[in-house]
């Protein structure tokens, strides 16, 4: 029989998969909003074992956790061991269904600890208390989980929204400064995307390389438009079929750049760089005004120089970006502050602008 | 402050959390369904690395599948090691986001594939050929996939429904006996659920030990009766919020056998002696005439004989069953035939049915 295709050929039966829509998630940022923290039936709370004791300790508090699991810090925490391990402790420990998980600490204890809950038991309530700039902004809103391969960064993950985040403001104040700036890379990125009033909140005046600061009056606020941002594309475009696709501006190079530095290079720091490149690769297709503020950016921030690098090294490693199809990787440029969209870059440009993107960093 | 429960506590942002519904599960059964199989855009052929050449030969003619994967066969694939070593070789060889993952092979099988398209990428589309009895009757239907720990079976996982299922009940000629023994657990328990003519389809008469053979000319319909019992209850709670957990009936006890086993007893006979502890357990709460039906569906299947049980040694196990909640496990009994109920036992009870139901195996 020669093979037909099934949506021309009649099935002998259909089954519809009317799931019922995910949660809604509750976002809470302000100083004390951990001690907010409340949850019905059993908690595990997962947290990084580096986090500071005080933030855990007010974590118990709140939530009365049945169970705690520190798990290992920063990106070594999200593999696919750490996850084996940790689902089986709550195997062993013998987490109900009913139950719940809790991750507190960055975006890479968030992201794992919502991928452990999208999956045991296939799947439990999630809720997270980012202590982090970069995860309150980014990681733990809008229900991307995820942990990395050797091949490469989020290459595994499932969509399973925080039914409730709480952003703590207070703990950024204990955050280290280098932490501080890497993460207000999402910050500015949410500006370059979608608020460009956030770019002068992060660099008021370029000039005098005085900028945000975590102990700033004005950062509750801060945190809440960025992630205001975040939210409004993500309820748009929950599972990235389109617009959500914007958020990853800069991050195509990112990647590549933490996958080639085996995650040495802090997420945010990639970030700055990445954004870097999509301010000229936009530049070089017509648009105007964009790496002066991204060069401001990567001069406040300070990030870790990088090692010899080139395009041609880090190609295979672009090739397997998530938004990559069969003709190759896209990216995400801007037409101008806030006019955001994705495309194919031809090679020979990208090499050009690479080696303007080096001289500049 | 004092905590507050987050329902009472005005958040500051809400997202709604809206996305698409899931794909409709398209689904054939007959001889030559396999040679129907397409998909559109790059395909993963994941199969059983014991299932005869011939049908991995079949399924790469008609999907032209750009990479395939041998896994690991039975229980022991369903391990999170098997699963990251498939998702590496996924990464590795660049399957992009508008690929697909086919699962070809029995339960295991398609429940490791299906993990893997859950999850790889955050999820891309899935397939599945199941070739046992078994996975075409249940687990190659109704959007569940899974892996084992070493703390029991299936306590990892996700929905995450296949968008077309290819039942070649071509492939069960070269079925060994006893897998397709075992596979006819699940159609009688279909039957015992809501479709009582299955019972006599599998067990004709029940004096003379005859029953359903895989060359049966009534096989393929047979298949569809059953998956057709299965699809109804799905389509009416895919994420088992209520009435799915019904298809569980017997399988409270054999998770536990087939974890106390080692994975030695097959998932068809360990759902065989959990029916008729079911059955026996639902007489024991006032049901009439079932533990005739599940008896002799023993005889007929004649499954491998227990190790020397007790219940006190089973019952760590049967209380991680995902039916369990903080008060213990949940049991599905029939109050009669097609009248299944969700319940808890008492444990005096427990341990009398426990001792009956061992004279009788």
């Amino acid at each position: 029989m020669a093979p037909t295709d099934p949506s021309t050929c009649h099935p002998d039966l259909t089954v519809p998969w009317s799931a019922p829509p995910g949660p809604e998630s509750r976002i809470w940022v302000g100083p004390g909003a951990l001690a907010q923290a409340q949850a019905a039936g059993p908690v595990a709370l997962l947290h990084d074992r580096r986090l500071p004791d005080e933030w855990v300790e007010r974590a118990r508090q709140a939530l009365q956790p049945s169970l705690v699991l520190p798990v290992r810090s920063g990106e070594a925490g999200k593999s696919m061991q750490e996850v084996t391990r940790l689902l089986s402790a709550l195997a062993e420990a013998g987490l109900p269904r009913s139950g719940a998980i809790m991750g507190l600490g960055g975006g890479a204890t968030t992201d794992v600890a919502g991928f452990v809950a999208a999956t045991y038991l296939r799947g439990v309530r999630y809720f997270a208390a980012p202590t982090t700039l970069l995860s309150m902004v980014d990681a733990a809103v809008g229900g991307k989980t995820g942990v990395n391969l050797p091949e490469g960064k989020n290459l595994v993950g499932a969509f399973w929204p925080a039914e409730a985040v709480w952003c703590d403001t207070d703990t950024l104040d204990t955050l280290p400064v280098r932490d501080f700036r890497s993460g207000a890379a999402e910050v500015f990125k949410h500006g370059l995307l979608a608020a460009p009033e956030l770019l002068d909140e992060v660099l008021p005046s370029q000039r005098s390389g005085a900028g945000l600061t975590q102990f700033s009056q004005r950062l509750p606020e801060v945190v809440r438009r960025a992630v205001q941002v975040k939210a409004d594309i993500v309820a748009r475009d929950p599972t990235e079929q389109s617009e959500r696709a914007f958020l990853n501006l800069g991050h195509t190079l990112a990647h590549a750049l933490e996958t080639f530095t085996h995650q040495r290079l802090p997420h945010g720091e990639a970030v700055g760089y990445g954004m870097h490149f999509a301010a000229l690769l936009s530049e070089a297709h017509g648009a105007k005004n964009l790496s002066g503020h991204t060069h401001a950016f990567l001069n406040w921030q300070n990030p870790e120089p990088l090692p010899r690098l080139s395009l041609e090294a880090l190609w295979p490693i672009i090739n397997r970006d998530k938004k990559a199809d069969t003709q190759g990787p896209r990216w995400v440029l801007l037409h101008e502050l806030g006019q955001p969209y994705l495309t194919r870059v031809d090679r020979a440009l990208l090499d050009d602008v690479f080696r303007q993107w080096q001289r500049d960093i």
